[in-house]
C-alpha cells in the first residue's frame, strides 16, 4: 500500500524512493486536469532531477504522459511506419531530405515536428519559409498522405491532444530549472513519438557543445533510456550519436536550410549532411523491414520526387523563390590556416540572434535570417577569405552575432588539419 | 557576477551552489511580490532540501524574508523584552504558565503565536477556549500591555505585515513536500521571532516521536541554526532540547490544556509541566538580565495575578467556566504493570480525531475535545483502571482516536518502573 496523494508523491521520490505504477498514474491525471498544481509538479520534477526514475518509473510515467491524450494508429496502413527524431542540433535540417527519402525506400514516415526556441531551429520554422507550405494537417488528410505511394511523408505540428501532459510539464520544467533529468528528458520525447503511432524509431542524439548533452556518456545514458522505453512500449528503436560540436552542413537559419536540403536532395550538398541522412535512412528502412538502399533512391530522384509531392500536399510551391533576408555581413578569416574549430553553441547563437529563432513561444522568426558557412572544420583557409555570411533583415543585429562568433572560430597551423567525425556510436537492443 | 533571475538562482542551488546576498535578497522580494511564481519558489525550496544552505545564506535569505515587511520595535519599553519558541509538541500549553510568569519576574513577553494544524495544538486555540479571550490585539494596545507592570505579556496573532514572505512560503512548502529542511525550518522560525522585535529569545527545540525532529542529532542542528541566527540577528538566543516522545502533562486539548496551566499557576500541576516552565523561565529572565527567581514568583502566585491580567486585557474571563465536550470515553488498562510507553505522536492525532485540531487552515476546532492522561510512563497500574478519558462533541470519532491509540500504549512488568527526563540538552553561543 502506497499513498496517493501529491505530498506523499513528493515526499517519496525526495527520500529517495520508487514511485508506484498507481502513483505515477494518478500525479499525471491529476496534473493533466489541473487538480495537482503547479508549484506540487515543479517540486517533484526537482526531486526527480535529484533521485532520478528506474527504468520501471521512467516507463510507466512515459505511459503515463500518452494516456492524458490520445493515441494515433496508423496500422492500418498499405506500409510500414518509420519515424526519426533528433535531440536538436545547430543546422539540423536532416529531416527534410529524410522524410521524403525514406517515404521514396516504401516507408511512411509520420512526422510531428515543432517549433524551435533558443538556438536550435524548428523543422516547422524551416519548412515554413517555403511560400504557401502550412503546418497544420488533420489526422484523415495526414492518413491519405502517408497512403499516397506518390508522397508516403508528412511533418506537421502534433495536435493539442498528443501527450497533453507532457506540453504542460515541458513548459513548467522550462521556467522551474528541472529540464536536466535523463527520465524527464527521455520521457518527454518518447511519450511524443510513441502516441505519434508510429511502429518505428530511429533516434538521433546529438553530442557536443553545440547540443544539450555535452559528453558522449550523459548522451549515451540517454540514448540507452529511449532506446529502452521505445522497446518497452512495443516501437522498434534504435539510436545513432552523432557529433555536434560544429553545425551540421553549410548553413543555419530556416530558408538557407531548405535550399542546402534542396541540393542534398538534387544529389549535391555537404558531405556530413549526405553521410547522416543516408545513414539515418539505412536505419530506418531496416525497422521498417524494406530492402531498399537509401543511397540509390537518394542519386536518382526518386526521393526529391517525394519531397515536391510533400511540399505541394501541405499547400507549399516547391518552385517558389525563398525568401532572402535584406542585408548580409561577410565575416573574414585573420590569419593563413586551417579552421580547427567553428563552435555550433556560438553559431546557434548567432544565427538566433540574427532573427532566426525566437526568444519565446509565439514570436515570429525571419525566413531569411542565419548564416552560410563557407569553410568547416578541416578546411585550409587564407587571411581575408570570407568564412562566413550572415543574414539579417535587421542590421542591428549584426553586431551582437559578431560577439556570439568571436569565442566560436579558431584557426590553427596547417599541419592541424582534421574533419572530425559525425557519427559516433549506434544504441541498440 | 551571478545571475539574477528565477532560472538562474534555481539551477545555480540545483547544481550544489552557493547563492549570493544579491541572489537571495531578489529571489525573496520578487516571490513576495508574485513575480517569483509558486512553482519557482517550490522548485528552489525542493533543491534547498537537497542541497542546503550555508550559514551566511541562511542569514540573508532570514534577514530577506524579514525586510518583506515591517519589524517591531520594542526598545522604549521601561522593561527588557524577552520570548520563548516552541517547535510544537503534543500536550505542550508552557506558553501558558510561562508568559504571565515571566512578565511576574519583571521582563516584557511580546509572543506572537499561531493556530494549530494537524496533531500538535495552537497556543491561540488554547487561550480561544477561554471565554471572551480575542486574540487580535493591535501594536499600540500590544505596547501598552507589556508596558503595564501588571501585565507586562502579550500572547496574540501575528499581524498580516510580519514576514509576509515566510507566511508564503509556508504554505508553499505545506502542500509541496518540502517542509523538511534545517535552514528552511530555521529561518521560518526565527525570521517572525525576529521580526517581532524581542531582544532576546528562548527556543524549545522538542526531540523525540511526536515531535518534527525525531533525533536528538536533527533537534540539536536545527537549535545550533537558530541560535546563530538570532545571535548573528541581534537577538540573545539559548535553545534547550527537550523530549516529546511522550505528551507533556496530562492533557491533550485546548480547554482542557487551559485548566491544567491554570493548576500550575495555582502551585499545583504535573511535575514536567512544572519542570519545564521553571527551566525555561529561568533561562528567560537570566537572557533579560534580571536577578529574580522564577519559582519564588510562581509560589506566592505574582504568576496567577499576571495570568488573569493578561486573559483580561484580550477580553478573556479568567473565572468562567471553561467549554467542556458532550460525550467522554474511557481507555482502560489491559494488564497489571508498569506504562513503559505512551507515545506522543498516538495521542496527538488522537486528540486532533476527537476535534481538538483542525485539517486544514481555517477549520474551527471543538474547544472541549481532546484526552486526559490518568497515568504517564513510569506510573504502575493495574488491569482495567482509567488509562485515558477521551472527550469529543463528536461520538463518531471516538473509534479513530481509539485506533490511533492501540499501537500507542504499552504496558510492561513492574520492574521496568522509569520516568524520562524531560530536559535533554541546552545549546548557547
Amino acid at each position: 500500500m502506497t499513498a496517493v496523494d501529491a505530498v506523499s508523491i513528493i515526499t517519496a521520490k525526495r527520500d529517495g524512493g520508487e514511485l508506484s505504477d498507481a502513483q505515477i498514474d494518478w500525479v499525471i491525471d491529476r496534473f493533466t486536469k489541473g487538480e495537482v498544481a503547479d508549484e506540487q509538479m515543479s517540486a517533484l520534477a526537482m526531486a526527480i532531477v535529484w533521485r532520478g526514475m528506474t527504468r520501471r518509473e521512467t516507463a510507466r510515467w512515459t505511459a503515463a504522459m500518452i494516456a492524458s491524450g490520445s493515441r494515433m494508429d496508423f496500422t492500418d496502413l498499405p506500409r510500414p511506419t518509420v519515424d526519426k527524431h533528433s535531440t536538436g542540433g545547430v543546422g539540423d535540417k536532416i529531416t527534410l531530405p529524410l522524410a521524403p527519402l525514406v517515404a521514396a525506400c516504401g516507408a511512411a514516415v509520420p512526422q510531428l515536428s515543432g517549433r524551435g526556441l533558443g538556438h536550435t531551429g524548428g523543422t516547422l520554422d524551416k519548412l515554413e519559409s517555403i511560400p504557401g507550405w502550412r503546418a497544420d494537417v488533420s489526422v484523415e488528410r495526414m492518413r491519405e498522405m502517408l497512403a499516397d505511394p506518390e508522397i508516403g511523408a508528412v511533418v506537421c505540428a502534433a495536435g493539442a491532444d498528443l501527450a497533453p501532459a507532457d506540453k504542460r510539464l515541458y513548459a513548467l520544467r522550462d521556467v522551474t530549472g528541472t529540464v536536466e533529468s535523463i527520465p524527464l528528458i527521455a520521457s518527454s520525447i518518447m511519450s511524443k513519438k510513441i502516441a505519434e503511432g508510429t511502429a518505428a524509431l530511429v533516434l538521433d542524439v546529438k553530442v557536443g557543445t553545440g547540443a544539450f548533452m555535452k559528453s558522449l556518456a550523459d548522451a549515451r545514458e540517454l540514448a540507452t533510456a529511449m532506446v529502452e522505453l521505445g522497446t518497452d512500449s512495443g516501437v522498434r528503436t534504435v539510436a545513432l550519436l552523432t557529433s555536434m560540436d560544429t553545425p551540421l552542413g553549410r548553413t543555419a537559419g530556416n530558408a538557407l536550410e531548405v535550399a542546402e536540403s534542396v541540393e542534398v536532395l538534387a544529389g549535391g550538398g555537404p558531405a556530413d549532411i549526405v553521410e547522416l541522412t543516408i545513414a539515418l535512412a539505412r536505419e530506418m528502412v531496416a525497422l521498417a523491414g524494406l530492402d531498399v538502399d537509401p543511397a540509390a533512391a537518394l542519386a536518382d530522384g526518386r526521393a526529391m520526387d517525394h519531397w515536391r509531392a510533400m511540399v505541394k500536399a501541405q499547400g507549399g510551391d516547391p518552385d517558389a523563390a525563398l525568401p532572402r533576408a535584406r542585408h548580409t555581413e561577410v565575416v573574414r578569416a585573420d590569419r593563413d590556416g586551417v579552421l580547427t574549430r567553428l563552435d555550433a553553441m556560438g553559431v546557434g547563437i548567432a544565427a538566433w540572434r540574427l532573427g532566426a529563432g525566437r526568444a519565446r513561444q509565439g514570436d515570429p522568426v525571419q525566413f531569411g535570417a542565419g548564416i552560410e558557412m563557407h569553410a568547416k572544420p578541416g578546411d585550409s583557409v587564407t587571411a581575408g577569405q570570407p568564412l562566413l555570411t550572415l543574414h539579417s533583415d535587421t542590421p542591428e543585429a549584426f553586431a551582437g552575432a559578431q560577439s556570439a562568433l568571436t569565442a566560436a572560430i579558431d584557426i590553427g597551423d596547417l599541419d592541424q588539419k582534421t574533419a572530425p567525425p559525425v557519427l559516433l556510436d549506434r544504441i541498440a537492443r
